[in-house]
Protein backbone atom coordinates (compact mmCIF):
# COMPACT_ATOMS: atom_id res chain seq x y z
CA UNK A 1 0.00 0.00 0.00
CA UNK A 2 2.82 2.81 0.97
CA UNK A 3 4.18 1.36 -2.26
CA UNK A 4 1.10 2.53 -4.10
CA UNK A 5 0.89 5.45 -2.50
CA UNK A 6 3.92 7.14 -3.36
CA UNK A 7 4.12 6.13 -6.91
CA UNK A 8 0.78 7.83 -6.83
CA UNK A 9 2.15 10.91 -4.54
CA UNK A 10 5.14 11.55 -6.67
CA UNK A 11 2.71 11.31 -10.15
CA UNK A 12 5.42 9.05 -11.42
CA UNK A 13 3.26 7.48 -14.10
CA UNK A 14 5.95 5.45 -15.84
CA UNK A 15 8.22 4.82 -12.59
CA UNK A 16 6.44 2.27 -11.46
CA UNK A 17 5.53 -1.49 -11.98
CA UNK A 18 2.62 -3.53 -10.52
CA UNK A 19 4.90 -5.80 -8.55
CA UNK A 20 2.10 -9.07 -9.36
CA UNK A 21 2.87 -8.20 -13.31
CA UNK A 22 6.89 -8.45 -12.64
CA UNK A 23 6.49 -11.80 -10.46
CA UNK A 24 4.34 -13.19 -13.22
CA UNK A 25 7.12 -12.39 -16.00
CA UNK A 26 9.72 -14.00 -13.16
CA UNK A 27 7.36 -17.48 -13.44
CA UNK A 28 7.19 -17.10 -17.30
CA UNK A 29 10.98 -16.86 -17.48
CA UNK A 30 11.57 -19.89 -14.73
CA UNK A 31 14.60 -22.34 -15.22
CA UNK A 32 14.39 -25.06 -17.13
CA UNK A 33 13.33 -28.13 -14.80
CA UNK A 34 16.96 -30.34 -15.62
CA UNK A 35 20.53 -29.68 -15.76
CA UNK A 36 20.21 -31.71 -19.21
CA UNK A 37 18.10 -32.14 -22.26
CA UNK A 38 16.17 -35.28 -21.20
CA UNK A 39 15.39 -36.21 -24.96
CA UNK A 40 19.43 -36.37 -25.47
CA UNK A 41 19.13 -38.60 -22.31
CA UNK A 42 17.06 -41.24 -24.27
CA UNK A 43 19.49 -40.72 -27.73
CA UNK A 44 22.24 -41.38 -25.52
CA UNK A 45 20.68 -44.70 -24.21
CA UNK A 46 20.06 -45.89 -27.73
CA UNK A 47 16.46 -45.57 -27.04
CA UNK A 48 14.32 -44.67 -30.31
CA UNK A 49 10.62 -44.13 -29.65
CA UNK A 50 8.42 -46.03 -31.68
CA UNK A 51 5.32 -44.79 -33.06
CA UNK A 52 2.11 -44.57 -31.05
CA UNK A 53 -1.01 -46.68 -32.38
CA UNK A 54 -3.97 -45.34 -31.98
CA UNK A 55 -6.34 -46.83 -29.41
CA UNK A 56 -8.52 -49.28 -30.94
CA UNK A 57 -11.57 -48.30 -28.74
CA UNK A 58 -13.79 -45.07 -27.81
CA UNK A 59 -10.73 -44.36 -25.81
CA UNK A 60 -7.32 -41.84 -25.83
CA UNK A 61 -4.08 -42.25 -24.96
CA UNK A 62 -3.53 -39.36 -22.27
CA UNK A 63 -6.02 -36.68 -20.92
CA UNK A 64 -4.92 -33.95 -19.09
CA UNK A 65 -6.28 -31.81 -15.94
CA UNK A 66 -4.46 -29.08 -14.92
CA UNK A 67 -1.15 -30.03 -14.28
CA UNK A 68 -1.78 -33.48 -14.12
CA UNK A 69 -1.61 -35.74 -16.97
CA UNK A 70 -3.25 -39.25 -17.19
CA UNK A 71 -1.49 -41.60 -19.27
CA UNK A 72 -3.91 -44.40 -20.36
CA UNK A 73 -2.46 -48.82 -19.80
CA UNK A 74 0.02 -49.57 -22.14
CA UNK A 75 1.99 -52.95 -22.89
CA UNK A 76 5.57 -54.01 -24.40
CA UNK A 77 5.14 -53.62 -27.53
CA UNK A 78 7.66 -54.03 -29.75
CA UNK A 79 8.79 -51.90 -32.41
CA UNK A 80 7.26 -54.64 -35.79
CA UNK A 81 3.49 -53.88 -33.53
CA UNK A 82 4.05 -57.33 -31.68
CA UNK A 83 3.71 -58.22 -28.10
CA UNK A 84 5.36 -59.68 -25.34
CA UNK A 85 3.06 -61.95 -23.89
CA UNK A 86 3.07 -65.06 -21.96
CA UNK A 87 2.41 -65.43 -18.08
CA UNK A 88 5.42 -64.24 -15.94
CA UNK A 89 6.62 -67.37 -13.80
CA UNK A 90 5.21 -69.96 -15.91
CA UNK A 91 5.87 -68.67 -19.67
CA UNK A 92 8.15 -66.24 -18.81
CA UNK A 93 10.87 -65.17 -16.03
CA UNK A 94 11.74 -62.45 -14.29
CA UNK A 95 15.08 -61.39 -16.57
CA UNK A 96 12.39 -61.80 -19.30
CA UNK A 97 9.60 -59.84 -17.72
CA UNK A 98 11.97 -57.09 -16.77
CA UNK A 99 12.71 -56.30 -20.42
CA UNK A 100 9.20 -56.17 -20.96
CA UNK A 101 8.53 -54.01 -18.70
CA UNK A 102 11.26 -51.60 -19.69
CA UNK A 103 9.81 -51.95 -23.34
CA UNK A 104 6.53 -50.97 -21.49
CA UNK A 105 8.63 -47.84 -20.06
CA UNK A 106 9.45 -47.12 -23.91
CA UNK A 107 5.98 -47.07 -25.32
CA UNK A 108 4.65 -44.58 -22.33
CA UNK A 109 7.59 -42.33 -22.97
CA UNK A 110 6.60 -42.14 -26.81
CA UNK A 111 3.39 -41.20 -25.31
CA UNK A 112 4.53 -38.20 -22.95
CA UNK A 113 6.63 -37.18 -26.13
CA UNK A 114 3.69 -37.31 -28.39
CA UNK A 115 1.65 -35.54 -25.77
CA UNK A 116 3.92 -33.26 -24.46
CA UNK A 117 6.24 -32.57 -27.66
CA UNK A 118 9.14 -31.53 -25.39
CA UNK A 119 9.76 -34.25 -22.61
CA UNK A 120 12.01 -31.77 -21.28
CA UNK A 121 8.26 -30.79 -19.48
CA UNK A 122 7.80 -33.75 -17.30
CA UNK A 123 8.01 -32.37 -13.84
CA UNK A 124 7.30 -35.71 -11.69
CA UNK A 125 6.46 -38.84 -12.49
CA UNK A 126 3.74 -39.26 -10.19
CA UNK A 127 2.22 -43.05 -9.82
CA UNK A 128 2.73 -45.94 -11.61
CA UNK A 129 0.48 -48.96 -11.35
CA UNK A 130 2.71 -51.90 -12.51
CA UNK A 131 0.20 -54.78 -13.77
CA UNK A 132 2.05 -58.26 -14.20
CA UNK A 133 0.65 -61.09 -16.16
CA UNK A 134 1.57 -63.72 -13.28
CA UNK A 135 1.35 -67.34 -12.26
CA UNK A 136 -0.77 -67.72 -9.03
CA UNK A 137 2.56 -68.72 -7.16
CA UNK A 138 4.21 -65.88 -8.48
CA UNK A 139 6.32 -63.66 -5.86
CA UNK A 140 8.41 -61.32 -7.90
CA UNK A 141 6.42 -58.43 -9.12
CA UNK A 142 8.98 -55.88 -7.80
CA UNK A 143 11.44 -57.02 -9.47
CA UNK A 144 9.91 -56.92 -12.85
CA UNK A 145 8.38 -53.88 -13.03
CA UNK A 146 11.92 -52.24 -11.74
CA UNK A 147 12.31 -52.64 -15.60
CA UNK A 148 9.68 -50.07 -15.87
CA UNK A 149 10.72 -47.61 -12.90
CA UNK A 150 14.44 -48.09 -13.45
CA UNK A 151 14.39 -46.53 -17.06
CA UNK A 152 11.76 -43.76 -15.85
CA UNK A 153 14.79 -42.87 -13.31
CA UNK A 154 17.30 -43.19 -16.08
CA UNK A 155 15.77 -40.61 -18.09
CA UNK A 156 14.24 -38.39 -16.00
CA UNK A 157 16.33 -38.40 -12.54
CA UNK A 158 15.04 -37.64 -9.12
CA UNK A 159 11.78 -36.63 -11.15
CA UNK A 160 11.82 -40.25 -12.15
CA UNK A 161 10.62 -41.33 -9.15
CA UNK A 162 7.38 -42.40 -8.04
CA UNK A 163 5.07 -43.69 -5.92
CA UNK A 164 3.89 -47.21 -7.39
CA UNK A 165 1.87 -50.71 -6.94
CA UNK A 166 3.35 -53.73 -8.42
CA UNK A 167 1.01 -56.76 -8.45
CA UNK A 168 -0.01 -59.76 -10.36
CA UNK A 169 -3.36 -60.10 -12.71
CA UNK A 170 -5.39 -63.09 -13.47
CA UNK A 171 -5.30 -62.49 -17.15
CA UNK A 172 -4.34 -59.70 -19.70
CA UNK A 173 -5.46 -58.41 -23.30
CA UNK A 174 -3.44 -60.47 -25.94
CA UNK A 175 -2.01 -62.32 -22.91
CA UNK A 176 0.60 -59.40 -22.74
CA UNK A 177 2.80 -60.04 -19.80
CA UNK A 178 2.53 -56.82 -18.57
CA UNK A 179 0.45 -53.87 -18.20
CA UNK A 180 1.57 -50.28 -16.96
CA UNK A 181 -0.69 -47.03 -16.63
CA UNK A 182 0.83 -44.01 -14.67
CA UNK A 183 0.11 -40.29 -13.83
CA UNK A 184 2.56 -37.69 -14.40
CA UNK A 185 2.95 -33.63 -13.50
CA UNK A 186 3.56 -31.44 -16.16
CA UNK A 187 4.73 -27.85 -16.57
CA UNK A 188 3.94 -25.68 -19.58
CA UNK B 1 -0.55 0.79 -11.94
CA UNK B 2 -1.25 2.92 -14.54
CA UNK B 3 -4.75 1.69 -14.39
CA UNK B 4 -5.25 2.83 -10.85
CA UNK B 5 -3.15 5.66 -10.94
CA UNK B 6 -5.23 7.50 -13.82
CA UNK B 7 -8.31 6.79 -11.65
CA UNK B 8 -6.73 8.13 -8.46
CA UNK B 9 -5.34 11.40 -10.73
CA UNK B 10 -8.68 12.42 -12.03
CA UNK B 11 -10.52 11.73 -9.28
CA UNK B 12 -13.03 9.33 -10.98
CA UNK B 13 -14.37 7.49 -7.87
CA UNK B 14 -17.69 5.63 -8.87
CA UNK B 15 -15.92 5.49 -12.83
CA UNK B 16 -13.41 2.66 -12.28
CA UNK B 17 -13.88 -0.77 -11.61
CA UNK B 18 -11.40 -3.23 -10.18
CA UNK B 19 -10.35 -5.36 -13.48
CA UNK B 20 -10.34 -8.75 -11.46
CA UNK B 21 -13.59 -7.99 -10.58
CA UNK B 22 -14.79 -8.03 -14.21
CA UNK B 23 -13.30 -11.37 -15.34
CA UNK B 24 -15.07 -12.87 -12.38
CA UNK B 25 -17.90 -12.48 -14.01
CA UNK B 26 -17.21 -13.39 -17.43
CA UNK B 27 -15.92 -16.54 -16.03
CA UNK B 28 -19.55 -17.00 -14.27
CA UNK B 29 -21.43 -16.59 -17.14
CA UNK B 30 -19.27 -19.00 -18.97
CA UNK B 31 -21.31 -20.69 -22.55
CA UNK B 32 -22.37 -24.84 -21.37
CA UNK B 33 -20.16 -26.99 -21.71
CA UNK B 34 -22.37 -29.47 -24.10
CA UNK B 35 -24.61 -28.43 -27.73
CA UNK B 36 -27.07 -30.61 -26.40
CA UNK B 37 -28.94 -31.50 -23.17
CA UNK B 38 -26.64 -34.36 -21.70
CA UNK B 39 -29.69 -35.46 -19.55
CA UNK B 40 -32.23 -35.89 -22.56
CA UNK B 41 -29.77 -38.34 -24.23
CA UNK B 42 -29.80 -40.63 -21.32
CA UNK B 43 -33.66 -40.63 -22.10
CA UNK B 44 -33.10 -40.56 -25.50
CA UNK B 45 -30.84 -43.73 -25.46
CA UNK B 46 -33.77 -45.16 -23.13
CA UNK B 47 -31.55 -45.28 -19.92
CA UNK B 48 -33.40 -45.43 -17.04
CA UNK B 49 -31.13 -44.10 -13.92
CA UNK B 50 -31.28 -46.62 -11.25
CA UNK B 51 -31.36 -45.93 -7.44
CA UNK B 52 -27.77 -45.53 -5.92
CA UNK B 53 -27.33 -47.96 -3.45
CA UNK B 54 -25.38 -46.55 0.17
CA UNK B 55 -22.22 -48.41 0.21
CA UNK B 56 -22.34 -51.35 2.39
CA UNK B 57 -19.01 -50.34 4.44
CA UNK B 58 -17.09 -47.18 5.61
CA UNK B 59 -16.66 -45.80 2.42
CA UNK B 60 -18.63 -43.45 0.13
CA UNK B 61 -19.61 -43.15 -3.67
CA UNK B 62 -17.45 -40.12 -4.51
CA UNK B 63 -15.24 -37.61 -3.37
CA UNK B 64 -14.21 -34.51 -4.38
CA UNK B 65 -10.89 -32.55 -4.86
CA UNK B 66 -11.23 -29.25 -6.92
CA UNK B 67 -12.40 -30.20 -10.06
CA UNK B 68 -11.63 -34.12 -9.77
CA UNK B 69 -13.86 -35.91 -8.51
CA UNK B 70 -13.22 -39.83 -7.88
CA UNK B 71 -15.63 -42.49 -7.79
CA UNK B 72 -15.65 -45.92 -5.89
CA UNK B 73 -15.89 -49.17 -7.93
CA UNK B 74 -19.38 -49.80 -9.34
CA UNK B 75 -20.46 -53.52 -10.66
CA UNK B 76 -23.08 -54.62 -13.22
CA UNK B 77 -26.34 -53.93 -10.49
CA UNK B 78 -29.49 -54.88 -12.43
CA UNK B 79 -32.44 -52.61 -11.37
CA UNK B 80 -34.03 -55.49 -9.11
CA UNK B 81 -30.68 -54.69 -7.37
CA UNK B 82 -29.15 -58.40 -8.27
CA UNK B 83 -25.79 -58.26 -10.27
CA UNK B 84 -24.62 -60.18 -13.05
CA UNK B 85 -21.88 -62.70 -11.92
CA UNK B 86 -19.76 -65.37 -13.16
CA UNK B 87 -15.97 -65.29 -14.60
CA UNK B 88 -15.88 -63.99 -17.93
CA UNK B 89 -14.55 -66.54 -20.32
CA UNK B 90 -15.92 -69.22 -18.72
CA UNK B 91 -19.05 -68.42 -17.01
CA UNK B 92 -20.24 -65.35 -19.37
CA UNK B 93 -19.27 -64.75 -22.96
CA UNK B 94 -18.21 -61.66 -24.71
CA UNK B 95 -21.29 -60.27 -25.51
CA UNK B 96 -22.73 -60.87 -22.07
CA UNK B 97 -19.63 -59.08 -20.99
CA UNK B 98 -19.79 -55.68 -22.66
CA UNK B 99 -23.61 -55.83 -21.63
CA UNK B 100 -22.24 -56.19 -18.22
CA UNK B 101 -19.57 -53.38 -18.02
CA UNK B 102 -22.74 -50.45 -20.71
CA UNK B 103 -24.98 -51.18 -17.13
CA UNK B 104 -21.90 -50.59 -14.94
CA UNK B 105 -21.23 -47.45 -16.81
CA UNK B 106 -25.66 -47.13 -16.33
CA UNK B 107 -24.59 -47.47 -12.42
CA UNK B 108 -21.70 -44.67 -12.48
CA UNK B 109 -24.22 -42.11 -14.23
CA UNK B 110 -26.92 -42.75 -11.34
CA UNK B 111 -23.76 -41.82 -9.05
CA UNK B 112 -22.39 -38.96 -10.89
CA UNK B 113 -26.18 -37.79 -11.19
CA UNK B 114 -26.77 -37.65 -7.28
CA UNK B 115 -23.39 -36.30 -6.57
CA UNK B 116 -24.01 -33.31 -9.03
CA UNK B 117 -27.71 -32.98 -9.41
CA UNK B 118 -26.86 -32.30 -13.31
CA UNK B 119 -24.83 -34.25 -15.25
CA UNK B 120 -24.43 -31.26 -17.74
CA UNK B 121 -21.75 -30.29 -15.32
CA UNK B 122 -19.53 -33.04 -16.52
CA UNK B 123 -16.47 -31.34 -17.78
CA UNK B 124 -14.50 -34.70 -19.11
CA UNK B 125 -14.07 -38.54 -18.46
CA UNK B 126 -10.45 -38.69 -17.07
CA UNK B 127 -9.32 -41.93 -16.19
CA UNK B 128 -11.21 -45.35 -16.46
CA UNK B 129 -9.77 -48.88 -14.44
CA UNK B 130 -11.45 -51.64 -15.85
CA UNK B 131 -11.47 -54.53 -14.11
CA UNK B 132 -13.07 -57.90 -15.33
CA UNK B 133 -13.18 -60.63 -13.50
CA UNK B 134 -12.02 -63.01 -15.90
CA UNK B 135 -10.67 -66.69 -16.79
CA UNK B 136 -7.22 -67.28 -16.37
CA UNK B 137 -7.21 -67.75 -20.21
CA UNK B 138 -8.96 -64.62 -21.24
CA UNK B 139 -7.67 -62.47 -23.54
CA UNK B 140 -10.51 -59.78 -24.72
CA UNK B 141 -10.92 -57.80 -22.30
CA UNK B 142 -10.65 -54.50 -24.15
CA UNK B 143 -13.73 -55.56 -25.98
CA UNK B 144 -15.50 -56.33 -22.52
CA UNK B 145 -14.22 -52.87 -21.28
CA UNK B 146 -15.92 -51.52 -24.37
CA UNK B 147 -19.08 -51.55 -23.12
CA UNK B 148 -18.19 -48.75 -20.57
CA UNK B 149 -16.70 -46.71 -22.74
CA UNK B 150 -18.77 -46.40 -25.88
CA UNK B 151 -21.41 -45.36 -23.45
CA UNK B 152 -19.81 -42.76 -21.84
CA UNK B 153 -19.01 -41.44 -25.40
CA UNK B 154 -22.79 -42.17 -26.56
CA UNK B 155 -23.81 -39.37 -23.32
CA UNK B 156 -20.66 -37.38 -23.51
CA UNK B 157 -19.59 -37.27 -27.05
CA UNK B 158 -16.09 -35.84 -26.84
CA UNK B 159 -15.74 -34.94 -23.40
CA UNK B 160 -16.45 -38.90 -23.13
CA UNK B 161 -13.67 -40.17 -24.45
CA UNK B 162 -10.62 -41.03 -21.63
CA UNK B 163 -7.57 -43.00 -20.93
CA UNK B 164 -8.18 -46.38 -19.32
CA UNK B 165 -6.87 -49.77 -17.91
CA UNK B 166 -9.01 -52.87 -18.95
CA UNK B 167 -7.31 -55.86 -17.22
CA UNK B 168 -8.54 -59.37 -15.41
CA UNK B 169 -8.63 -60.04 -11.95
CA UNK B 170 -8.18 -62.95 -10.27
CA UNK B 171 -11.59 -62.84 -7.94
CA UNK B 172 -14.05 -59.65 -8.06
CA UNK B 173 -16.92 -59.21 -4.42
CA UNK B 174 -19.66 -61.15 -4.66
CA UNK B 175 -18.11 -62.93 -7.92
CA UNK B 176 -19.56 -60.11 -9.91
CA UNK B 177 -18.40 -59.95 -13.76
CA UNK B 178 -16.83 -56.62 -14.09
CA UNK B 179 -15.70 -53.52 -11.18
CA UNK B 180 -15.49 -50.21 -12.92
CA UNK B 181 -14.14 -47.06 -10.95
CA UNK B 182 -13.33 -43.63 -13.03
CA UNK B 183 -12.21 -39.86 -12.20
CA UNK B 184 -13.76 -36.93 -13.64
CA UNK B 185 -13.26 -33.49 -14.13
CA UNK B 186 -16.25 -31.40 -13.43
CA UNK B 187 -17.42 -27.71 -13.36
CA UNK B 188 -19.35 -26.08 -10.75
CA UNK C 1 -10.71 0.85 -5.88
CA UNK C 2 -12.64 3.37 -3.40
CA UNK C 3 -10.56 2.16 -0.67
CA UNK C 4 -7.25 2.75 -2.41
CA UNK C 5 -8.24 6.30 -3.23
CA UNK C 6 -9.59 7.03 0.23
CA UNK C 7 -6.08 6.25 1.27
CA UNK C 8 -4.30 8.12 -1.37
CA UNK C 9 -6.27 11.39 -0.80
CA UNK C 10 -5.90 11.27 2.69
CA UNK C 11 -2.22 10.86 3.17
CA UNK C 12 -2.61 7.89 5.73
CA UNK C 13 0.38 6.44 4.74
CA UNK C 14 0.45 4.48 7.68
CA UNK C 15 -3.31 3.81 8.40
CA UNK C 16 -4.36 1.92 5.14
CA UNK C 17 -3.34 -2.17 5.36
CA UNK C 18 -3.38 -3.88 2.06
CA UNK C 19 -6.53 -6.19 1.85
CA UNK C 20 -5.15 -9.09 0.40
CA UNK C 21 -2.92 -9.12 2.61
CA UNK C 22 -5.44 -9.19 5.93
CA UNK C 23 -7.41 -12.22 4.01
CA UNK C 24 -4.02 -14.08 3.23
CA UNK C 25 -3.35 -13.57 7.46
CA UNK C 26 -7.19 -14.92 7.85
CA UNK C 27 -6.08 -17.97 6.08
CA UNK C 28 -2.83 -19.15 7.92
CA UNK C 29 -4.94 -18.47 11.15
CA UNK C 30 -7.86 -21.08 9.61
CA UNK C 31 -9.34 -23.36 12.53
CA UNK C 32 -7.83 -26.68 12.55
CA UNK C 33 -9.86 -29.54 10.88
CA UNK C 34 -10.34 -31.92 13.68
CA UNK C 35 -12.70 -31.03 17.36
CA UNK C 36 -9.61 -33.64 18.67
CA UNK C 37 -5.95 -34.76 18.03
CA UNK C 38 -5.64 -37.11 15.66
CA UNK C 39 -2.07 -38.29 17.23
CA UNK C 40 -3.65 -39.20 20.84
CA UNK C 41 -6.73 -40.64 18.76
CA UNK C 42 -4.03 -43.16 17.51
CA UNK C 43 -2.00 -43.57 21.11
CA UNK C 44 -5.73 -43.94 22.34
CA UNK C 45 -6.86 -46.83 19.81
CA UNK C 46 -3.50 -48.31 21.21
CA UNK C 47 -2.04 -47.91 17.52
CA UNK C 48 2.16 -47.48 17.79
CA UNK C 49 3.24 -46.59 14.45
CA UNK C 50 6.01 -48.44 13.14
CA UNK C 51 8.84 -47.55 11.72
CA UNK C 52 8.48 -47.13 7.71
CA UNK C 53 11.37 -48.58 5.62
CA UNK C 54 12.60 -48.15 2.71
CA UNK C 55 11.62 -48.56 -0.72
CA UNK C 56 13.83 -51.44 -2.40
CA UNK C 57 13.67 -50.01 -5.54
CA UNK C 58 13.58 -46.72 -7.75
CA UNK C 59 10.35 -45.36 -6.06
CA UNK C 60 8.96 -43.32 -3.58
CA UNK C 61 6.56 -44.10 -0.61
CA UNK C 62 4.63 -40.57 -1.01
CA UNK C 63 4.21 -37.71 -3.82
CA UNK C 64 2.80 -34.70 -3.87
CA UNK C 65 1.22 -32.48 -6.41
CA UNK C 66 -0.66 -29.42 -5.15
CA UNK C 67 -3.01 -30.35 -2.37
CA UNK C 68 -2.95 -34.63 -2.96
CA UNK C 69 -1.08 -36.77 -1.55
CA UNK C 70 -0.39 -40.16 -3.75
CA UNK C 71 0.91 -43.16 -1.88
CA UNK C 72 2.46 -46.21 -2.73
CA UNK C 73 1.32 -49.48 -2.61
CA UNK C 74 1.79 -50.99 1.11
CA UNK C 75 1.68 -54.27 2.43
CA UNK C 76 0.23 -56.20 6.23
CA UNK C 77 3.61 -55.64 7.23
CA UNK C 78 4.45 -56.63 11.12
CA UNK C 79 6.38 -54.30 13.59
CA UNK C 80 9.30 -57.17 13.10
CA UNK C 81 9.27 -56.71 9.29
CA UNK C 82 7.75 -59.96 8.65
CA UNK C 83 4.42 -60.26 6.72
CA UNK C 84 1.35 -61.96 6.80
CA UNK C 85 1.65 -63.60 3.64
CA UNK C 86 -1.34 -66.17 1.78
CA UNK C 87 -4.07 -66.47 -0.35
CA UNK C 88 -7.11 -65.31 1.50
CA UNK C 89 -10.06 -67.98 0.77
CA UNK C 90 -7.45 -70.60 1.06
CA UNK C 91 -4.40 -69.78 3.80
CA UNK C 92 -6.07 -67.14 5.48
CA UNK C 93 -10.43 -66.97 6.25
CA UNK C 94 -12.00 -63.38 6.44
CA UNK C 95 -11.12 -62.49 10.14
CA UNK C 96 -7.27 -62.76 9.57
CA UNK C 97 -7.67 -61.00 6.51
CA UNK C 98 -9.32 -58.07 8.09
CA UNK C 99 -6.52 -58.28 10.49
CA UNK C 100 -3.59 -57.71 7.77
CA UNK C 101 -5.41 -55.12 5.95
CA UNK C 102 -6.05 -52.96 9.21
CA UNK C 103 -2.13 -53.82 9.61
CA UNK C 104 -1.69 -52.26 6.20
CA UNK C 105 -3.53 -49.35 6.92
CA UNK C 106 -0.86 -48.71 10.17
CA UNK C 107 1.57 -48.62 7.81
CA UNK C 108 0.12 -46.36 5.55
CA UNK C 109 -0.68 -43.77 8.42
CA UNK C 110 3.16 -44.31 9.29
CA UNK C 111 3.90 -43.15 5.75
CA UNK C 112 2.04 -40.42 6.57
CA UNK C 113 3.44 -39.50 9.58
CA UNK C 114 6.42 -39.47 8.20
CA UNK C 115 5.82 -37.59 5.19
CA UNK C 116 3.44 -35.21 6.91
CA UNK C 117 5.38 -34.53 10.19
CA UNK C 118 1.74 -33.88 11.66
CA UNK C 119 -1.47 -35.94 11.16
CA UNK C 120 -3.82 -33.35 11.66
CA UNK C 121 -3.05 -32.45 7.96
CA UNK C 122 -4.89 -35.05 6.85
CA UNK C 123 -8.15 -33.28 4.85
CA UNK C 124 -9.17 -36.32 3.58
CA UNK C 125 -8.61 -39.78 2.64
CA UNK C 126 -9.78 -39.52 -1.13
CA UNK C 127 -9.17 -42.83 -2.45
CA UNK C 128 -8.29 -46.19 -1.41
CA UNK C 129 -7.59 -49.32 -3.98
CA UNK C 130 -7.58 -52.66 -1.71
CA UNK C 131 -6.17 -55.39 -3.58
CA UNK C 132 -7.15 -58.79 -2.45
CA UNK C 133 -4.48 -61.73 -2.68
CA UNK C 134 -7.57 -64.27 -3.16
CA UNK C 135 -8.27 -67.22 -4.00
CA UNK C 136 -10.19 -67.33 -7.55
CA UNK C 137 -13.18 -68.57 -6.23
CA UNK C 138 -13.38 -65.74 -2.60
CA UNK C 139 -16.13 -63.82 -2.57
CA UNK C 140 -15.81 -61.54 0.55
CA UNK C 141 -13.05 -58.79 -0.65
CA UNK C 142 -15.40 -55.66 0.66
CA UNK C 143 -15.06 -57.33 4.26
CA UNK C 144 -11.12 -57.62 4.24
CA UNK C 145 -10.69 -54.19 2.90
CA UNK C 146 -12.96 -53.36 5.46
CA UNK C 147 -10.30 -53.89 8.01
CA UNK C 148 -8.23 -50.60 6.22
CA UNK C 149 -11.59 -48.59 5.87
CA UNK C 150 -12.92 -48.60 9.19
CA UNK C 151 -9.16 -48.02 10.90
CA UNK C 152 -9.29 -44.84 8.93
CA UNK C 153 -12.37 -43.62 10.24
CA UNK C 154 -11.78 -44.86 13.77
CA UNK C 155 -8.70 -42.40 13.04
CA UNK C 156 -9.55 -39.41 10.99
CA UNK C 157 -13.92 -39.39 11.71
CA UNK C 158 -15.49 -38.40 8.60
CA UNK C 159 -12.69 -37.13 7.24
CA UNK C 160 -11.92 -40.74 6.53
CA UNK C 161 -14.61 -41.83 4.40
CA UNK C 162 -12.94 -42.69 1.32
CA UNK C 163 -14.14 -44.08 -2.59
CA UNK C 164 -12.90 -47.20 -3.07
CA UNK C 165 -12.18 -50.76 -4.96
CA UNK C 166 -11.90 -53.73 -3.23
CA UNK C 167 -10.71 -56.80 -5.74
CA UNK C 168 -9.14 -60.02 -5.84
CA UNK C 169 -5.56 -60.22 -7.44
CA UNK C 170 -4.21 -63.14 -9.22
CA UNK C 171 -0.96 -62.84 -6.95
CA UNK C 172 0.85 -60.19 -4.91
CA UNK C 173 4.39 -59.83 -3.83
CA UNK C 174 6.04 -62.30 -2.14
CA UNK C 175 2.60 -63.62 -1.75
CA UNK C 176 1.98 -60.97 1.05
CA UNK C 177 -2.58 -60.88 1.43
CA UNK C 178 -3.16 -57.99 0.69
CA UNK C 179 -1.56 -54.39 -0.91
CA UNK C 180 -3.02 -51.23 -0.66
CA UNK C 181 -2.79 -47.74 -2.02
CA UNK C 182 -4.71 -44.72 -1.54
CA UNK C 183 -4.65 -41.10 -2.36
CA UNK C 184 -5.28 -38.19 0.57
CA UNK C 185 -5.95 -34.57 0.57
CA UNK C 186 -3.89 -32.40 2.38
CA UNK C 187 -3.26 -28.94 4.35
CA UNK C 188 -0.19 -27.07 4.63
Amino acid sequence: MRFFLLCSLLGLLGACEHPTQSSQTEYSSQPPLYTYDVEQRIADLGIELPEVGSPMANYVNAQRVGNLLFLAGKGPRRADGTFVTGKVGADLDVEAAYEAARLTAINQLAVLKATLGDLNRVKRIVKVMGMVNAAPEFEQHPEVINGFSDLMVEVFGERGKHTRAAVGMGSLPRNIACEIDMIVEIVD
